[in-house]
This record gives structure tokens, sequence and C-alpha cells, in this order.
């Protein structure tokens, strides 16, 4: 069992710097897809052997970590908002929730019946990997703004008006998507996810006051159940690096840093005392292969081999990524991780 | 002649805090609605006359400054890349440019020759206002990222690649940018504006590291320019805070700051010896009147009466705010900073 992955979020030594990629079971796959051609996203989701091909796919590259292949919108139907992926759109919920009604008219899930094909594919990957496997899920501010948004959105007018006009109706609404999500990421522990990644992907949309008073209250709730499983919890969220102390002060194993800041400034922020995971531009990751290894190398410098660092992209890998890179990337870090470390050894006390 | 904004530009003692609204002459007016339900957006653009007649528009709410109509795009059909505004979707432009052979055939503008209608605008505009009147252009990342994506992105992934991937490709085509921009304000001070503002709207896509590397260069050369002619130039860029310090280290009179930031943590980065402009979020303009008005006092506030506060939302105004508000707005920032700047009034030195 390879274990880098697992020591690394609890800040113990490891032989090299352990590596695993954000979406690295997607389109950019030919094997992946092949079985696109024959079954929708959700489908892929809904079936668990299907879900488990797909998620053990990439680890083909000598990846260090396997994440459940899911959506993070799954939990939105059995809550009562059923949506959709509409062709190069992205998902699209059919009634948008708006006002305190349709707020209450949302459900609590019990994931062992409405999620259970998720918890599935977990047990029949656990069976089958030589490494960790990750569960995750979409943190309470991103699937708010789906549900409030109906889709996807740039500026997420709706939901920061909906935060900052109807304190108490988007407080029922995140309290509801806390309970969902912890629910849901404990059935993943208890399926055998050995850690388990909040995606935060569009929290950066708020300034670090608003996150403080409208978000952060609900994550310090769900993040402190979480830690008490004793699985690395990784928390994530993109665009903002002014949010960086206050998700750092929510709660978290491990934070999962976006490329746009620097990790040496990132990790300073955060707190040694935190592992860090990131955060390679996925820009990067179409450029030559010398650009690549050239960036990945600020990326292991800026980590300077201190314990507690998971390679990974500062956000999700693209379709048009070529998956031999991906293995000329996992390959890199593995083999140069060790020197960088070895670099900076100073004797320990 | 209301000089509030100048002062303040120059960190000069005022009255009250000065304001204007980015996009604040917009479809959230009924007039300009009105007059665009006769004329395309570049219509109103390409005519003088038209185009200051919607500059004025707003300056009924008490506004201390006017920015002239435009669009950051203008240049580009000079240059040699064409688009159109397509329904909404933002703008299109027909041919992205996305090799050396295609950057090499863009063409440095005469902007006398080819965009003489902004600077009538302005020359129309001078003789008839009694507030500054604000120019402004696209900064060169902006520019090239609409250039390489053909329109809007939300990762802006090929601009990264191109950057990172053909660095020679880059630098020419920020180096034609940079001089076109630079031409393009320099005319529009010569025709009379009293201030001007850049635009990198899209800036926030990149890292400190690659900010530094790939566009601060192009950023000095055009900025120390620009400063030379005395007139305050106002530098904005949105989306990462992280970017504050080396963007404020590249130049500018004035820092425009996003929302996603605390307004005293910005100022701090940037360093009290410059002015800063923002930044109130602008999802908030179409909450309750309360809500609006404890956030503006937040802004106030973290600016602490100190000169060279230029009140303004964190990004342009959107098109669902109650015009009734913006008066709102503005007779509050007018009425309620001076008790703010008072209270925190110490003897002098």
């Amino acid at each position: 069992m390879n274990d880098r992955f697992l020591r690394a979020c609890r800040l113990e030594p490891v032989d090299s710097t352990p590596v695993w990629f954000m979406r690295q079971a997607g389109r950019y796959m030919p094997e992946y897809r092949a079985l696109r051609a024959r079954y929708s996203m959700l489908e892929l989701c809904r079936t668990p052997e299907l879900a488990a091909e797909v998620t053990l796919q990439p680890l083909r590259f000598g990846l260090d970590a396997a994440i459940v292949f899911a959506d993070i919108l799954l939990p939105l139907e059995p809550m009562g908002a059923p949506f959709e992926f509409a062709a190069g759109e992205g998902p699209v919920i059919h009634h948008p929730i708006r006002d305190l009604d349709a707020i209450d008219r949302l459900r609590l899930v019990d994931p062992d019946e409405s999620l259970g094909y998720v918890l599935q594919a977990i047990r029949i990957l656990r069976s089958e990997l030589q490494v960790p496997l990750i569960g995750f899920a979409g943190a309470p501010f991103t699937l708010a703004s789906y549900l409030v948004e109906g889709g996807r959105s740039s500026q997420f007018a709706r939901t920061r008006r909906l935060m900052l006009a109807e304190p108490e109706a988007w407080n029922r609404l995140m309290g509801k998507l806390t309970e969902v999500v912890r629910r849901f990421l404990r059935a993943q522990i208890e399926a055998g996810a050995q850690a388990v990644q909040l995606f935060d992907s569009w929290v950066g949309a708020l300034g670090p006051d608003d996150y403080a008073c409208s978000v952060a209250p609900h994550m310090r709730t769900l993040l402190a159940d979480l830690e008490t499983t004793g699985v690395p919890v990784i928390h994530f969220g993109t665009g903002n690096p002014a949010l960086l102390d206050p998700m750092a002060r929510a709660g978290g194993t491990v934070m999962g840093i976006d490329w746009r800041v620097r990790l040496d400034d990132a990790w300073r922020r955060v707190g040694f005392h935190k592992a860090v995971q990131g955060n390679l531009d996925p820009a990067v990751m179409i450029a030559p292969r010398e650009v690549i290894q050239c960036k990945a190398r600020e990326v292991l410098a800026q980590a300077a081999g201190r314990p507690g660092h998971v390679f990974n992209l500062g956000h999700g890998i693209t379709p048009d990524v070529p998956p031999d890179e991906v293995a000329a990337l996992v390959d890199f870090v593995h083999t140069q991780s060790p020197s960088l470390r070895s670099r900076r050894a100073v004797p320990a006390s």
C-alpha cells in the first residue's frame, strides 16, 4: 500500500512528494471518452461499477491517490432540485432556489438511500486499490450558488444578493446544505474513503468579510464534525487568495491552494501546522514539457521539501491536456522531490 | 468646477469623499436603454454627439466625475482584429490571434485617424462638464486575452498557454498592445481627459510570478510614460488580490481595488503614498437600501478619512441596479464621509 499521500496529509515525512490531480479521471483520457460515448456523465456516476472503472483509469500514470468519480451536484436532486448537463453549457438547475419557501421545501438527504451508488463505488474501489481513496463533496457556498443561480455564473450576483439582503433565508439554505454535505461525507468515510475533499469552487466571488460573516460559521460546523472522524479533510477554494486566512481558520487538515498565489506565501498564511495541496497552474499542462517541468520545479521549490505538501494542480485538469504529459509530470515530481528535500535537510532536533 | 475627484487622486484633502461608478453610463438607466433601442452599442461609441450624451446621463445623480462612453475593445478593429457584440454572449473576435504571424500582422494604431470619434466625444464633453472627465483603455493583458481567446473566457487557458509556452510571441503581442494603449491614452489626454483609467479586467487569471514576468514589464513601460503627462492614472485590475503588490509596483497614481479584498488591507499593501479607488461589492446595489448603506459605511470606515480615497464599486455597476439607489448612495457618501473624516482628525504635524 502506497501511503505517501496520507502521510503528507498528516505532515509526516515521505520518500517523495505524493501527487494526484483534481479531475484526474476525465475527458483528457481516451479511455474516458470511449466510455462517455456510450454513457452520459450521470449514468457513469450512478452505476457503481462504471464509476469505479473511471476512477481507476488514470492510475496507470502512477498517481498516489484515487478520487471517486462523482459530481459535486449529485446531492441536489434528492434534495429536490433536479438538474441536467446541457451540452456545452454546464449544469442547468430547472427550478432555481431563490426564496424562503423554496429553501424550506429542500429535503435533508439520507445518503444511504439516495446517494448509495457513490457509496457502493467506494466499496468496490477499496477492494481493488493500492493507493488511498479520496471522497469529496461540493462545499455549501458552492452548492448554494448553483441552486440560486440555476447553473454556472461569472459574478454570482443573485447568490451574493440573497446572502446580503436576506440573511435569514441564506443561513437556512446554508444550514441545510451543511447538514447534507456532512451526512454525505460521513457516509463516504464509513464506506471506505480514506480522505475527503471539500470543493468550494466558487467561494472566490466573496471578499473576506462576507466570507467570515456568511460562510465561515457553516464551514466551521461542517469541518469540526468531519475532523472528529480522524480522516484528513482537504479544504479547497479557488479564485481569491484573500480568503486563505479565514478559510484556514474555518478548518481543514489540508488546505488546497489555487494557482493564483505563490505556494510559499499561501503556506505561510495558512500556517505550517496544516498540510497544503497544489498548486501548478493547470494552463501549464498544455505547454511544452520543459515549461511544465520548470513550473513544477518552482512549486516543489516553494514547498521547500517541508513535510506536508501534496502536489496537485491549482484547479482541475483540462480536457486538452495530453495524457503523456500527466504521466511525465507524475514521474518528474516523484524523481525530483527527494533532491529538493535533501537540499533543505538540516539536523533534526 | 467640482475638483474633489482630482484632489483625492493627488492625495489632497477634500470636503467629502468623491464618488463615481465604473459603467455608470449603462443599461441600468432608462435614458440609456431608450438610446440603445435606436442605436447599437458601437453606433453610440462611434458617434461623438451620442457618446457625449450617454456620458452625461448619470451626472444627474450628483457624481464627482464623468467617464467617456466607449468600449475597451475599440482599438482592436483598427489594429486588424474586427469584432462584434453577439447578443447575450459578449464580444466575438472573428479571427482570434494565436500565432506569431497573426501577431505580426496587427497594426499599430494612429488614434487621431482611427479612434478620432472617442477624442471628439472628449472635446465635446469638456466644453459642457462641471466635473472632471476620465478617459480610459483596456490594459494590454486584458486586450491580449480577448484577442487570443476570441471573446470572453472563464479560465483564459489559451492566453496563459501562449504566455508560458511562446514567450517571444507573447511579448511581441504585449509590446504592440502597450504601444497602442499608450498612444490612445495620450491622445485622450491631449483631447482633454483629466485622468485616465487602465482596466486590467482579466489579469486576475494570473498568479503573481507570471504577472511579474510576463505582464509587469509592459505595464511599467506604459505607466511610466503616462505618468509623465501629469494627469492621474488609475490602475485597476480585478479578481486576484495577490496581484495588488506587483500591480502597484508596476505603477499608477491611483490603484483601483476589487471588492474581494478589504479596502484597508489593500491600501496598506499598495502603500499610503498612492490613492485608492473602490471598493463596494457591486452585488450590494440590488440589496435593500439599509444594506447598501451599511456596506458603504464599512468601505468609508476602512478608508478612515485618509486623503486619497475615491469611492467606487469594486467592479462595474450591473444592469439590474435601480437608478434611485445610485442617487441615494452618491448622497450617502457625500453626507457621511465628512463625519468619518473628522472622527479620525488628529493634530497635523
